[in-house]
């Protein structure tokens, strides 16, 4: 138990009631193993309405460094390597998951946590021969590592570049939510879905227990994936666990009622931090902000509540990272404003 | 959900309701990720304290697949390999997780789906330069997949072969409560832990929603495991899931009764089958037993029940397997009972 | 050097005396490097023009682990297997090489070190879901590791089933050379090229200094393979070493002329150990041969010459394995044969 | 048969005749296989001689890419990484060859191919905990990819660095004699030794057919590194193919006269440039130079002789890369000096 209040990220609390709930009511029903009980099923067929895509396959799984690891590792030949933003968090934060399934990963200089077609188009300009691996999949966070998000325009392009050269995009979704629901966003569930190739939709990051969804758009590209998901560990047998998160989230709207309120918390906290001349090192849109706050104000708030210093910056200045969540309480945004003066 | 009464394993129902409820009262408490929440950091206590060593280091992960794979992949050097039975789990229902990590099953050929020491030296005897892999680690599981147990003797006697030869010793623990609280049982769980170098205790098949909790009961030889379990997608974010597991089930003794539970089923039903003159393939003694039944009664009680013909044999005969769980409601083998007559 | 005579393996002397002219002869050219060269350019066309697939495609590597675990990694998704002998090389003699690539290998049964289409339904029948691997090659040696050979009817019926279910077959060639010029056998090089998805043309135990030759004889396998091939480190910057072992060997039939002489020399022994009333542990057919002799014969033998006692047996019999090659000299035979009275 | 000059690279011609000749003599000898054949015993201690270390462990293997990725796959565990510079040979041109073992490469910004205790400094900083992954090992080419060379103040700067951080310091030598013989030079092949954990000699761009000879000072650390061989395919049968090329290089100096030569050869191209007024993008001190040139002389040359254009300028300037080698001749510099003006 924490004693302080955290806004260090989206994971400290438990899961939403209705997960709980759902559970409890089936707790000693016999279900069949693996992703084949009735919370899963019907999981599935929520999202793939949700998505407008009847056709698209589904997998659930318990974490996002697992969905990534098994997607790349699915659909990439062993000399093929997949193109990310250096702020990537397959590049940054996973021990090294996708090289250890034997990929490179090609980084590009990320802007505001996001890449452009110029930016991939730099990485194919230079692989042209069998002495470098062949790109063969593009990486995309929506929304991004740094909180941004990633305009239909933006996605569209590279989309369309993506195709032209036969690169699969793959977008990690473990704050999709959030995505989706910034008053900054212009692209719906259904548009991300046919931008890309294969894509997953967090639940962990959002109010479940646990969970990322994995959406085949092509179900071709999903031919042979639960061997694949079995061989690396990650085919629970109470497949029901993960159905229960899903099937909550997407029977209605839950998924997308419990984004918008990590935002608007958010905002909240953004435009207060803005009305007393606090600047961003990126602006805010979503439930990840990044305020650069004196060093002094810093340590003062840290005797009251967690968040990670993102960036000691010069002039005792320094970047900080303030997350909130489905289960942030308005009092705890409140009370940590009036900290603030 | 599934219509007939199913025997087809031990996870087909949820959960114990402690762990449900345990989850629902911390549920919105703040807790910091990745294993390092309260109910994680006592449940390892209570689990170091069951098997009386203090120093051991514990890892709780989602299920036995991955289990296994860390273990091995994390222990062994690329070119080491690990001896198992023939019906070890590892080699036939994990879809080449170990061989995934790179690492070759050394098999023998297994006695009721135990191994013995004569078994472990055939493999070292033929493998005897860099041509060939280098044994280095014994896998065997506690009940075994067969649903048999290896005594005390047994064991030590395998145990001291492997210190002799610098073979490190895994035992797979899936079923391990089954095995700890068998009539037939004569080895305690401290004992297992001060026989291995390392195994892991099952929640999935015994109440849990999911989780095996490894143990290294030597410290060093989890020295960056922590790392390993990341890279493999296998670090879960809010690690309180997996703690309220094991907290419920070693707060106390409720592994142990559920386990005690899942035999008493199995012996009810096996003690019918017995008196009613059917033989069995393997001796049962925990909560899967394999009785040997006519074709025809077998497809009769498949109309009502779930179970597997684990093998078809000559004169109409089958062998079937019945598998009892911490769930399994003595009206159920009642009512399977009168159904044999 | 070795001061007895030895019949351990057929790679104990260098090259054949033509394949080191040609690198004496082109030694100061400059070349293009990683197998662009004229004497590899040159090469490839003799092979495929000996196998009457101008289509096929041929790329060289040093040695046979290597060419199997190029092959088998490059054609198999992670969670496929492949089928061998229990005798085949890759499951016994390369230290784990396949499953260090991430693959497991299905294992049956030997026939005097071959397999059946009987062997390999046996695998398919059991491997059903994706709890198991997803069998997907069958791997086999010609000669095999025994030194028998499989007929064309065998071959045949193995390609045939293997087509039916979709299973690649790849042959380990080698000791190719032997198997052809057996006078035992009724196998052309195109018949096995036109049978087979992949195969391999062993230089190392024929006459050359290293060298095998993978032939796609379906080029759409090979998509990507160069890059695979410089992956492994298996891309030879002086390409020209290998293209001169198989110009060489394929300009003309001197491939044929040294496989003949090692059989040759081989039925020279075998046929003075039936007359002197010596038994084989398998039929003697190519240079590979093993009698079985007294163990105070043996140990006399060992004095003046090396081979390996392959298994003891009882009553003071071991079987033997004699291997000659290209380089073996009549009056070795001569005098090993005068040795035996 | 290229009909131009060739500057592209130095492994365009065959070997020095010294090895042609060993070959020939040695060639009908019957020998160990493996390596353990007279050549190859020889040659190491020939070269544990030249590095004033016998209890070093000498492997020689075929090519550079399979000689780093071998070390890196050998010394790290699954989670540890390598820290390089962005022009890294195993950055950039093994098509991933390291990440197919598993392991991720941090990446520092290059200074004119070569790294400082700083660059490291800065990964070790933000590399904290198990979400990124654990810094082991440190590698760098001498010469470097840009044809520098480090000091002996810098190796010893970075060799005690590494040593105080537990980072072990492998050094790829493939053009080590181009370093070593440089005028600009000041490290003893003894010093190399010293200062490093594990490095390896080059053969192949210094005068043999093929083979890099990878040395572990402490033999350690070279335990199971014989498996590791085989299991990965570098383990050639004919083991004297290797001897021969070390033999010839290490009996006595003709490894550094060699060196020596391709030095002298670049150095007197460098010198006719610096005359005409040309600039360099590196300081030219071994056998790779990177002269800037106008692109209508650049198109000229390319005419009568065969090099890489490594990066196009502005104002129609060129950086082009001429490597000379043990066999390019002074005629052909003298040609080409000529064909300057």
């Amino acid at each position: 138990m924490i004693s302080k209040i955290s806004f260090k990220n989206d994971y400290s609390e438990g899961a939403h009631p209705k997960i709980l709930e759902l559970l409890i009511q089936s707790n000693l029903q016999q279900e069949a193993g693996y992703g084949e009980d009735n919370l899963s099923t019907n999981a599935k067929k929520f999202i793939k309405c949700h998505i407008e895509n009847t056709e698209a396959e589904v997998h659930f799984v318990a974490g996002g460094t697992q969905a990534n690891l098994l997607v790349i590792g699915h659909l990439l030949k062993p000399y093929e390597s997949v193109i990310a933003a250096d702020t990537g968090h397959i590049e940054v934060h996973e021990t090294g998951a996708i090289e250890n399934t034997g990929h490179k990963i090609n980084v590009i200089r990320n802007d505001e946590g996001k890449i452009t077609v110029k930016g991939i188009e730099s990485i194919l300009k230079i692989h042209t021969d069998n002495h470098m691996v062949k790109p063969a999949m593009v990486y995309l966070s929506q929304s991004t590592e740094l909180g941004s998000i990633y305009s239909k325009t933006e996605l569209t392009e590279i989309s369309n570049f993506c195709r032209t050269k036969n690169l699969k995009l793959f977008i990690d979704g473990a704050r999709l939510a959030m995505a989706l629901t910034s008053t900054h966003n212009d692209v719906s569930l259904s548009d991300l879905a046919r931008l890309t190739d294969v894509f997953y939709i967090g639940a962990t990051k959002n109010g479940g227990l646990l969970g990322e969804a994995i959406v085949f758009n092509n179900p071709k590209l999903a031919d042979g994936f639960s061997y694949y998901l079995k061989q690396k560990g990650a085919l629970m047998a109470k497949g029901r666990l993960l159905g229960a998160q899903f099937y909550a989230l997407f029977e209605d709207q839950l998924f997308f009622e419990l984004g918008k309120h990590a935002n608007i918390m958010a905002t909240k906290l953004a435009y207060a931090l803005k009305e007393r001349g606090y600047k961003f090192a990126i602006n805010p849109v979503s439930n990840q902000i990044f305020p650069i706050l004196p060093i002094e104000k810093t340590e003062e708030l840290l005797k009251k509540y967690e968040f990670y210093i993102w960036e000691q910056l010069e002039y005792n200045q320094a970047i900080v990272r303030l997350v909130t969540s489905w289960a942030t309480k308005e009092s705890e945004i409140d009370q940590f404003i009036s900290d603030l003066d």
